[in-house]
């Protein structure tokens, strides 16, 4: 029978996924010039995914691991566009830090504000993070009229991310919202971008949390 | 200044974002031979990753979108195997039938068990269903280990699911566990499993809320 799996123990799993990522990146010979903690968040990144096209498509800003690290050492809240994120996003590592993960998006405020406007609600949840908590971690996995928003954000003066993980996945604007944000480090605003089409949730998350661990790890 | 988004209404991207994913499957003359509601499915699956292969990769049984809406009708609750994909699912459109969302895998009996196991929680989250909901839909995105565990317990006739959306993304046994799920059909149990590594939060709640929208277009 073939019905059980080889391997049942949560973390021999884990070991055994990035063994194989890595052998696979060996081999495809797309290890791309990362430091070793870029390669760790890019590891989760496929991880996540099952998609090597991340190693292509994954952009560092050269201040993004250390400065996204330090945010987290220092407390800094993490904003994200959707609940999935946050859902997925491992908040008792953070909470070592006093950090907490915040929404905006399906605030009461937003959504009126959203329907007065007609645009989405997503642009409306970065203009409340702004009043709310201007200097921050922001994670946009789906929205790139957040990325947008945000982008605007940062030229007019009004937000001061420490880190951008500018991840939204799609067929409309996501594609252009990216190639924005790679602009970020003209303001000093280190990011980690996936160009193209690809990103998403899972992208957002693993790139998260290894942030966290590599926070943890380092004391 | 190309900063503004073409686009910002939402309805208005979601349906720019299916007409080229229309327009590119068949370009790609990668069209699969699908029922117009099964069609739905994959391209809402398409629509959260950005990627063609699911057109390939996905396989539905052929009672899978019924059986799927017709249990959402009769107010089926919807088992899944992690957070994440709980909050992405469209629970308002959901309650309107008066089926509810639960995942086990956090629960404090399932974490004791599982460490006195030696197992994983996805295993025992599985074994508390088919004891507290073994009639519902199972949506299972992440755990390879949840899904061969659900596969066992319906070969032992503890668990009738309605429908089975099997999708964990990964690297060790999640190929494993599809290619098992594929033989649910000798059970009479319809599924939608997305061959190979490749599968995920977003997969799942993607299939699952292309259902939920035609349980109320079929009102």
């Amino acid at each position: 029978m073939s019905m059980e799996p080889k391997i049942i123990n949560p973390e021999a799993i884990e070991g055994e996924s990035f063994r194989i990522i890595e052998t696979e990146l060996e081999e495809m010979k797309a290890k791309p010039q990362l430091s070793p903690e870029e390669f760790t968040v890019l590891v989760r990144i496929i991880h996540a995914t099952a998609d090597f096209d991340f190693a292509k498509n994954t952009v560092f800003h050269p201040e993004a691991v250390k400065s996204g690290v330090n945010a987290i050492k220092r407390g800094e809240n993490i904003v994200v566009d959707v609940e999935m994120i946050r859902a997925g996003i491992n908040k008792s590592g953070l909470s070592k830090f006093g950090c907490e993960v915040l929404s905006f998006m399906s605030d009461e405020d937003v959504a009126q504000k959203a329907k007065e406007l007609g645009i989405t609600r997503a642009i409306c949840s970065m203009r409340k993070a702004a009043n709310v908590c201007p200097r921050s971690v922001f994670a946009i996995g789906n929205a790139p009229t957040a990325l947008f928003e945000l982008i605007r954000l940062v030229r007019n003066k009004k937000l001061f991310p420490s880190l951008v993980i500018g991840v939204p996945v799609g067929f409309v604007s996501a594609i252009e919202a990216k190639e924005e944000a790679l602009k970020l480090g003209n303001y000093d605003i280190p990011y980690i971008v996936t160009r193209g089409r690809k990103g998403g949730t899972p992208v957002a998350v693993a790139a998260m949390n290894a942030l966290i661990r590599l926070s943890t790890e380092k004391g």
